[in-house]
C-alpha cells in the first residue's frame, strides 16, 4: 500500500507537467453506454462497463447491463473472432449457458435432505468395507472367516470413536473444517499439505473405488457384461466429468434418492436375512472353504482389519459442509453426523452378520452383496432393486469425490500450492480444472487396476487415514490452545479418534505396503514435494514482481524543454515547422558512461526512466514492412531498421530498393554467412542490447496475418519464431504489427 | 520500382522536418567492428556487419569476419538464447559445423567418374526391371514365358530411341533440361506441373523401389534376414536421410565405386552364365512352369511390358546435369549418355537372356539376380560379391533422388507452385526440408506396400513415363519454335522418344490401373491441384503486399507546430516545464468526423498517417504492471489502461490501489460477470476499433517471463491467448512488454 503510494509520488514528481497520455482520450471508453446509477461511484475513473463474452458490444447499440445468462449469444453481428466463437458455441450446446458469479448457489439444506447426500460416501462403503475384509481373511481358510465378527466389531468400535471426534470438530469449525483447513490452522503448513496430500489421494481413490464397486454391482447382476467392465467404467467417469463440468450441484431430491433407495435395500436385506436366520436359529450355514493358502497370523488379521476399514471413508463429509445447513448450522450438522454414524453401523454390522450366518464367501465374478441378495431373495425384482440402488449410490459417492476434489484444489491453489489455474472457476461456475484432473487421474488409477476394486482397496485406506488422523491431531492442539468450556472432554475424544486413525494407517501402511500402499505413499510423498515447489516458485515470483521504492536516476543529458503534443496525441507537423534538433540537442552522450557490464535490471516503473531504441527487422520492402516502418517512425523515438540477407549479392538488391525509396531511417545491413535468419538477428540485438544496457529495445515485426488460418503453413514462421527466441532476452519489448491478407 | 520511389517520395514530403528517428541513433549500429574494406560500399548505409549465427558478438571483442565455419561455436560467454543453443549443439554434433554459401561445390565431373554417379540409378534398374517382366508373363505359365525375348527386344529398342530423344535435349538445354525446366518452357505452366508431378512421385518411388530391391538382394543371400525386411529398409531411409542432411555431394570416387562394382559383377554373370549356355548349345535349361493362372491376352503382355519398361527409370538423369560436366559440357554429357545407354542395354539383353537360358522363373524369397548367381556361381565368394554390388548399387540409386527430389521442389518452392520453406537452403547447403519431405514420403509407400518390390512397380512406370511424355513434347516443340540446323533430325527424334513413351504411359496406366497405377494418377492430380492453389494463394499475397501510391489524407486537425525531441530521443522533461497543453490543443475533436463503418484498410504507409492509442489490459499493479505502464506512457502517445474484474468488489479493490497509486493514466473498468477474461478484453478493443477505425490501437501486455520454462505452466497464458485473439483483428499492434522472473 504505502510503497503504491510511494511510486504514485514518484509518477507524480517526474511525470508533473508531461501527461500527454491522460488527457483528451480520442475515444470514448465506455463505448457510448451510460453506466448504470447503482456503479456510479464518485472518482472519475469508477465507472464500470460490464462487457459479456462474446456479446455485441458494436457501436450505437449500448451493450446489454449483466443480461440474464445466456442471452449474450442470442444477438450481435458475428464477431471476427470466429475460432474461439465457434469453440464458445460448443461450449454452450456441451455445457449450456454461462452463468453469471452471482448464480452462486447459496441453498440451505434441511437435514433429511442433508443426510443422504453428504453420507452417500460413507454409506456406500458398505458395499465394498466387509467384502474386503473377507477376502483378506479367507486366505487362512476357515480359522480366518472365524475372525470375521471380532474385527467387525473394532470397526464399528473405531466407527463411533471417529464419529464422536468429528462432533467436536463440526462444533469447532462452524464454517468447514476440511481436513487440510484444521490440520494447516493448528498444525502447520507442512502438515496441512500432508493431510491435503491424503484427501487428494482419497478423492481421486473414491472415484476409482466407488465407480469399481459400482460396475461389480451391475456385472454381479448381468454376468454378460463383465468383459466389458473395464469400458463401463471410464464411461461412467465420462459422464461424471460432463455432469459435473456442466456445474451440477449435489442438492436437491434427486440426489437424495439413491442414498435412501440404497439404506432402504440394505434394511430390508438385513431384515429378510436375520429372519432367515433366526429360522435357522442364527446357526451359520457351515461354509466349504477354500483351502487355506496363508498361514492365520496377527499380520493377517491386521492386513483385513486395514481393508475393512475402508468402510470409514467418507465419514469426514459433513463436518466439511457445514455451513450447508440451515441455522443453527453446527447443531444441525452434529445431529445428522450423528444419524450418519448409527446408520453406518447399522449397515456395517447388519451386513456383516448375513455374510457370517449365510457362509457367503468373496468369489471373484460376483460382489458379496450380490451373493447375499441372491440367497435371500433369488434373482426376482427385490435382487434387481438391491443391485441398482447398490450401483446408483456408488456413482453418487464418485460425485462426491468430484464436488470436493476441485475444492480441496482450489484451496490450495488459492494458497499458492497448487498451479492458480485450479483456482479459477469456469463459465459454468465448476472448478473445470480440478474436476478434469480428477477425472483424468481416477480415470487412470481405475484402468491400471484393472477396474478391480479388491486391487483398488490397499491404495485407498492409507490416505484416508493420513487425512483422519492429521485433521484429528489438529483438533487436539485446537482444543489444548483454546481450553474453552467442555476442552478437556472435547480433548481426550478428538485424541482417542486421532490415535485410532493412526494406529490404522500404520497398520495399512506396513500390512499393505507391497499389496499397493507404497504407491499411495509416494504419491503423497512426491504432492508434498510439488506443492513445496510450487509455493517457493510463487513466493519468489511474487517477491521479484513486489513493487519497490527505488531511486529514479534520471539519465545525465542536456535538459532540453519539450513542447507537450497537441492533445490530439497525432504527432509531427506536416509543415516541417518543428524545430529541427539544436546542435546541443544532436550531441552524442559518451556511450561508455552507460556502458555497464552484467545484466540490466528491468526497473524502470515510471515513463521518464525509459530511453528508447525502434528496432525493425524487414525483409522486403512491401506493404507489410512498410506499415512496419510507417509506425516505428511514428513513435518519434529513434528507429534502426535491420536487414539480413543471406548473401552480398541479395544486401546489393535490397540496399538498392532502400536507396529508391529514398533513405529516410537508418538501415543496418547484417550478411548471414550460414543462411540462418533468426539467430543472427536475436544475436545482433542481444549485442546492441550489451552495447547499452540502459535503452530498452523495441523490436517491432511486420506480420503477414493470414486469414485463412490453412494457408499459414506456406509462410514462413519468422516472426513468431522471433518472438519466441527474444522472450529470455531482458529489456526487449516484441511489437507485432499485423498486415491482413 | 517506381512505385517505391514514389512511396519514397510521399514519405518525403509528409514528413519533412521531423526526422527524429533517423539522426543520431544512441548505438553504434555497427557493434564497433570495422567493417572489412572489400565490404565497404560508398553509402552511407551500405555498411555490412556479418554476423555468425550464434557468434560472440560481444561488445569489446569485434567478432571475427566471416569466420571459417565451425569456428563460431568455440568461444564467446554463454548467450542468453539457451535453448536454440542446447539445439544447435545437437544439430552441429549430428550435421556437422555450417557451411558458408560460398562452399557450393562447383565441382566439374570427368566423364569417367560422371558415368557411374550419374547412372547409378539407370542401370540398377535391370536389377527389379526384368524381373517385373517375367512376373507378370509367369502369370501364363510357359506360354507367357515364350514372350520373354520379344518384349525384351522392344524394350532395347525403346531404351535406345529415348537415349538418342535424350541426346538431342542434352545439346539445347546445356544449363541442365529437368523435365520440369522444358515442358514449362516450351508447353506452359500446367503441363509443366504435371511433369513435376510425375517426376515427384517418380523419385518417392525410385527411393522406395530400388530400398525395396536392394533390401531383396540382401535377404536373398540371407534369408534369415526375411522376416525383418520392412526394418531394415526403413533404417536404410534413415540413414539415407541423416547423409543428405549433412549434406553429401555425389561426386568423387566413393560414389563410382558401387557402379563400377555392380557392373563388373553383371559383365561377370553374363559372361560367365552365356559361356555354361553355351556348352549347352544355347538349349533353354527347361523350366518346371507353374500352371498357367490367366489366359495370355493382347494384355498380359502389355502388363509384362509396362512392368519391364521401369528398367528405363532413371536415363534422364544425365541431362538434368550436364553443368556438372567439364567444358564442353554438353559433348561430354553426350558421350556419357551414349556410354550409359550402351551398357544399359547391355546389362539388361544380357540378364534378359541369362533369364531365358537358365530357366530361372520369379520366386518369392529370392530375386531372379540371385538365382542365377547361385546357379552360375554356387554360394562361393563371387555370389557374395554379386549380391553386395546389387545392394549397393540400389542403395546409390535411392540416394540419386534424395539429390533431385529436393531441387525439383525447390524449383517449384521458386515458381511460387510449393511452399516456400522448400526453397530455403539449410545450413549444411541441403534442402533439408524437401529431404525430409521425401524421406517421409518414401518411408510411408514403401511401410504401406510391406517392401514388396513387385508391388510397388505398377505405381512407378505411370510417373516415370509421364514425366518422359512431357519433356520429350515440350522438345519437339522446342526444336518447331527453333528451326535451327539439324532440327528436323532432332524434331523426329524427339518425337519418336515422346511417342514411345507416351505409348508406355497409356499401357501403364490402363493395364496397371487396378494394381496401383490408380494411386500414381491421383498422387498427380491431388500434387496438380495442391501445386495450383498454393500458386494461387501466393499471388494473391503478392498482389496484396505489392507497394501501392496511394493518396495520403492526413487528419483533419488543428495544426500544432511541433518542437522536435532533443537528439537524444528521450522524451520529456523532468522539470515539468515542457508547455501545458493549451486549451485549443485539447479540444477534442467530433468523434463522428472519423465513424467509417466498416472495415478499416490497413493502408498507412507513412508515419503521418498512422493516429495512435495505446491500451494497457492490466491485472495487478505490480512491478510487470508497472512496467508496462511506464512503457505506455513513455510512448507520449494517448494511453487508456483496462482492468476487467470478475465482480464488483474486486474492481473496487483495484479501483482503491488505483487513486492510491495516484490515477497517472485514464482507467477503464470492464466487468466480466462470467469470469472470461479474453473474450470481454478482446470484445472491447474491437469495439473501440469500430468506434473509431482510423486509430491504430497499440495494446500493451505485461507479460512475466520465467526463466525457468518448467515452470510457466504455473502461471496464466494470458498474454499470448490474448495475443492470438487479437492477431485477425484489423489495425491492432500487439506490443509485449516482458518482465523477467
Amino acid at each position: 500500500m504505502d510503497v503504491l503510494r510511494g511510486v504514485g509520488r514518484e509518477w507524480q514528481r517526474v511525470s508533473a507537467g508531461c501527461d500527454v497520455w491522460r488527457r483528451a482520450l480520442p475515444v470514448d471508453p465506455d463505448l457510448g453506454s451510460l453506466p448504470s446509477p447503482a456503479q456510479i461511484t464518485p472518482a472519475r475513473f469508477g465507472r464500470v462497463v460490464p462487457v459479456s463474452p462474446f456479446g455485441p458490444t458494436v457501436l450505437g447499440t449500448p451493450p446489454p447491463r449483466l443480461p440474464p445468462a445466456g442471452a449474450a449469444e442470442e444477438e450481435g453481428p458475428p464477431s471476427p473472432v470466429d475460432r474461439p466463437r465457434g469453440i464458445y458455441r460448443l461450449r454452450r450446446l456441451l455445457l449450456g449457458p454461462a452463468l453469471a458469479s452471482t448464480a452462486i448457489a447459496r441453498e440451505r439444506m434441511r437435514k433429511l435432505v442433508a443426510l443422504p447426500v453428504l453420507s452417500a460416501d460413507a454409506l456406500s462403503s458398505v458395499a465394498y468395507g466387509p467384502e474386503a475384509m473377507l477376502v483378506v481373511l479367507v486366505l487362512a481358510g476357515s480359522a480366518g472367516i472365524g475372525y470375521t465378527i471380532p474385527i467387525a466389531a473394532t470397526i464399528v468400535f473405531l466407527m463411533l470413536a471417529i464419529g464422536v471426534s468429528y462432533r467436536q470438530t463440526i462444533r469447532a469449525y462452524p464454517h468447514g473444517g476440511g481436513s487440510y483447513i484444521v490440520a494447516s490452522d493448528n498444525l502447520g503448513r507442512v502438515p496441512g499439505l500432508v493431510a491435503a496430500a491424503g484427501l487428494m489421494t482419497d478423492y481421486i481413490l473414491t472415484v476409482a473405488v466407488s465407480i469399481a464397486a459400482g460396475v461389480a454391482a451391475i456385472t454381479s447382476a448381468l454376468p454378460s457384461l463383465d468383459s466389458s467392465s473395464v469400458l463401463i467404467g471410464v464411461a461412467a467417469i465420462a459422464v461424471l466429468l460432463a455432469c459435473n463440468l456442466r456445474g451440477i450441484r449435489q442438492a436437491g431430491a434427486i440426489f437424495a434418492a439413491p442414498t435412501y433407495a440404497f439404506v432402504i435395500a440394505m434394511v430390508a436385506l438385513i431384515a429378510v436375512g436375520l429372519a432367515d436366520a433366526g429360522d435357522r436359529n442364527f446357526d451359520p450355514v457351515p461354509d466349504a472353504p477354500a483351502g487355506a493358502t496363508e498361514g492365520l497370523g496377527i499380520l493377517l488379521v491386521m492386513r483385513a482389519f486395514a481393508s475393512g476399514a475402508t468402510a470409514m471413508t467418507g465419514i469426514e463429509a459433513i463436518s466439511n459442509a457445514v455451513p450447508a445447513f440451515k441455522p443453527v448450522e453446527w447443531r444441525n450438522a452434529r445431529t445428522t453426523l450423528t444419524w450418519m454414524i448409527g446408520i453406518l453401523v447399522t449397515l456395517f454390522a447388519g451386513i456383516v452378520a448375513l455374510i457370517h450366518f449365510d457362509g457367503i464367501l468373496p468369489r471373484s465374478g460376483e460382489t458379496a452383496l450380490s451373493q447375499l441378495a441372491h440367497s435371500n431373495y433369488g434373482s426376482g425384482p427385490m435382487y434387481v432393486y438391491t443391485q441398482a440402488a447398490t450401483a446408483a449410490v456408488l456413482l453418487l459417492a464418485a460425485n462426491t469425490a468430484f464436488n470436493d476434489f476441485p475444492r480441496v484444489l482450489s484451496l490450495l491453489a488459492r494458497d499458492d500450492h497448487a498451479p492458480r489455474l485450479f483456482a479459477r472457476m469456469g463459465d459454468r461456475l465448476a472448478f473445470s480444472n480440478g474436476i478434469i484432473l480428477l477425472s483424468v487421474a481416477a480415470g487412470l488409477v481405475y484402468v491400471a487396476f484393472d477396474g478391480r476394486t479388491a486391487s483398488l482397496i490397499p491404495l485407498y485406506a492409507v490416505g484416508v487415514f493420513l487425512a483422519f488422523s492429521l485433521s484429528q491431531a489438529g483438533m487436539v492442539v485446537h482444543w489444548w490452545r483454546l481450553r474453552d468450556r467442555h476442552w478437556r472432554k472435547s480433548l481426550v475424544f478428538n485424541a482417542t479418534g486421532g490415535f485410532l486413525s493412526a494406529v490404522v494407517l500404520v497398520t495399512a501402511g506396513i500390512t499393505k505396503f507391497t499389496e499397493g500402499a507404497w504407491v499411495a505413499l509416494v504419491a503423497v510423498g512426491a504432492f508434498l514435494l510439488v506443492t513445496t515447489r510450487i509455493r517457493r516458485h510463487y513466493d519468489t515470483v511474487a517477491a521479484a514482481l513486489r513493487l519497490q521504492r527505488h531511486a529514479i536516476e534520471l539519465p545525465r543529458r542536456t535538459i532540453a524543454p519539450r513542447v507537450a503534443a497537441p492533445a490530439e496525441g497525432v504527432e509531427g507537423s506536416p509543415d516541417g515547422s518543428g524545430s529541427p534538433g539544436t546542435p546541443e540537442g544532436r550531441e552524442v552522450r559518451d556511450p561508455e558512461a552507460f556502458h555497464e557490464p552484467g545484466e540490466a535490471e528491468e526497473t524502470e516503473e515510471v515513463p521518464e526512466e525509459i530511453r528508447h531504441l525502434s528496432l525493425v527487422p524487414i525483409e522486403t520492402l512491401d506493404r507489410a514492412g512498410m506499415r512496419a516502418l510507417a509506425y516505428a517512425a511514428s513513435l518519434e523515438q529513434p528507429v534502426l531498421v535491420v536487414h539480413v540477407s543471406t548473401g552480398v549479392r541479395e544486401a546489393e538488391t535490397f540496399r538498392e530498393h532502400w536507396r529508391l525509396w529514398g533513405d529516410h531511417l537508418p538501415l543496418q545491413e547484417l550478411v548471414s554467412p550460414y543462411r540462418a535468419v533468426i539467430a543472427p538477428l536475436v544475436n545482433y540485438i542481444e549485442a546492441l542490447h550489451h552495447q547499452r544496457p540502459d535503452l530498452t529495445l523495441t523490436v517491432i515485426l511486420p506480420e503477414v496475418v493470414m486469414r485463412q488460418r490453412r494457408y499459414s503453413a506456406l509462410h514462413g514462421r519468422t516472426a513468431p519464431r522471433l518472438r519466441r527466441a527474444l522472450r529470455p532476452l531482458r529489456k526487449i519489448v516484441v511489437t507485432s504489427v499485423p498486415f491482413h491478407v
